[in-house]
């Protein structure tokens, strides 16, 4: 068992942060808002600290699942952040869904220091993070990665170093991009199947046995037949994730038609006021421009 | 056992003939080029007809797997078609994707002359033909169906009614709105994977776990990054399945915009000399415009 230090009980790591203690790790936790933290405290015992830097102190692991780029920078090489206290052989552990770039960049940092740095973005969701069943996709120094895993198991399912630093999240942005698309063929293959005056639970159950089939048509189907997204993953999040897509591609070159046009559907999803809807809710958006049409 | 009529014995059609009469019908089949149907009589037995109006005189059943719209009004109601010499009490089943407006068509026509008409386009390619392994999908009278149920049983896992005269067509519709987009979006995904330097199989077993899963992308994730498209499902057959799909949301008023782009894609997949490509052949367009950039 280790001593570890939780920084960022949100939806995802409050749930986390609970099962390393339930697997005996010594756990402090911090979060922005503080009133979080105490409620993680009575709720799962360990300790709390006022700060970053005050919560690394003296820990083995330091695992982060944080927002984006900025609220990782700040937890860790902002003022009274992380890496202030973070001691040499000690390793930090970054669930955030981030860019390439501040991973290499914190990676680098860690290095020169004598401590590791393992980018690790989760998929699974909130559910994922609550029943301990996320996928982890890592990237860096694979004696770190090695370090690194049974601490992650906790709350994994799955998880593997996909290459060197800020390979993790390059894998999570491949994720994104196959799902963004996917779910644009599903809400108008739906749309389509309403206007068209079939039974769409009828057409789900015949396709999804052959080359149509998905996850999100499995999964989702239901709820985006019946306009529920009241849950899920967020389209603000999906447009923040996109969005270090295609700043990645512009680097990398790749060329993302499809989840750029999706990416502006999103856009549009914000404006109906559901940028806290699941991403499914792409269907919304053309269930409202078809209830604009003339009869 | 039935007198069945098998018209069109092409990629999909020939074997679908086989497995009806190795099922223990007696086959008499018709195709536009007649030798294929010669080599067909060779390889299973039965007999050949020279003319649609010859091979449905008599037959409990006739069965079509044609081209487009236009081919299946040919072998039915044009000159020397099935129709001249259909039976009343026998029942018409077309396998062919074509729009849910020929099938109304046909189906009028062969209900006030007393016969059957069953719309009922497959999903499950070549390989699912050869296996007898279909899925089908059925537009038309519940009394007709069941008739016609025991008979597509032949080459068929499953097989359903899913609505009035029509409904087959665009169920089989539905099927190809959600493949298009999906596939660009897989396509993209693995473009972005090698761009950015990962290895794209490792990348696909770790988020083939999750919500991006698709049969798509756990079947043909492989040859996509191969760049084999010598199989499958051509590009030229889903530009005409799309058509279809835009045409009948020209008149129920569903928004494709996903679709129509990628329509656009296989399009220029077409340009690149694809257009007996695979539909996963999406990527070799992004791979293609790739190559073109300057390092």
């Amino acid at each position: 068992m280790a001593k570890v230090a939780f920084l960022g009980l949100g939806v995802m790591g409050y749930p986390m942060a609970g099962h390393l203690l339930k697997k005996g790790h010594e756990v402090t936790v911090y979060n922005r808002t503080a009133a979080k933290a105490a409620k993680w405290v009575a709720e799962f015992g360990g300790s709390s600290k006022a700060t970053p830097r005050e919560a690394a102190a003296g820990q083995a692991f330091v695992v982060a699942c944080v927002g984006n780029d900025e609220d990782l920078r700040a937890v860790t090489i902002g003022p009274r952040g992380a890496f202030e206290s973070l001691e040499a052989g000690a390793i930090f552990i970054d669930h955030t869904t981030a860019s390439a770039i501040v991973a290499r960049e914190l990676h680098a940092v860690a290095k020169a220091a004598g401590k590791g740095f393992v980018d690790a973005p989760v998929s699974g969701g909130q559910a994922g993070a609550e029943s301990g069943a996320l996928t982890i996709m890592c990237g860096g120094d694979a004696d770190d990665y090695a370090r690194a895993e049974p601490i992650v198991a906790a709350y994994a399912k799955a998880s593997r170093l996909m290459g060197p630093a800020g390979s993790g999240q390059l894998t999570k942005m491949v994720n994104q991009i196959c799902i963004s698309g996917l779910v644009q063929a599903l809400a108008e293959g739906l749309h389509f199947a309403k206007r068209a005056g079939l039974d769409p639970d009828a057409v789900i159950e015949v396709i999804s046995k052959g080359a149509a089939q998905s996850w999100q048509m499995e999964n989702r189907h239901k709820t985006m037949l019946a306009g529920e997204f009241d849950f899920g993953f967020a389209v603000n999040w999906m447009r923040k994730d996109l969005a270090i897509c295609f700043d990645e591609a512009r680097r990398n070159g790749a060329s993302l038609p499809a989840a750029a046009l999706v990416d502006q559907f999103y856009a549009e999803v914000q404006a109906l006021g559901g940028g806290r809807w699941d991403t499914s809710s792409l269907i919304a958006r053309l269930e409202a421009f078809s209830a604009l049409q003339k009869p």
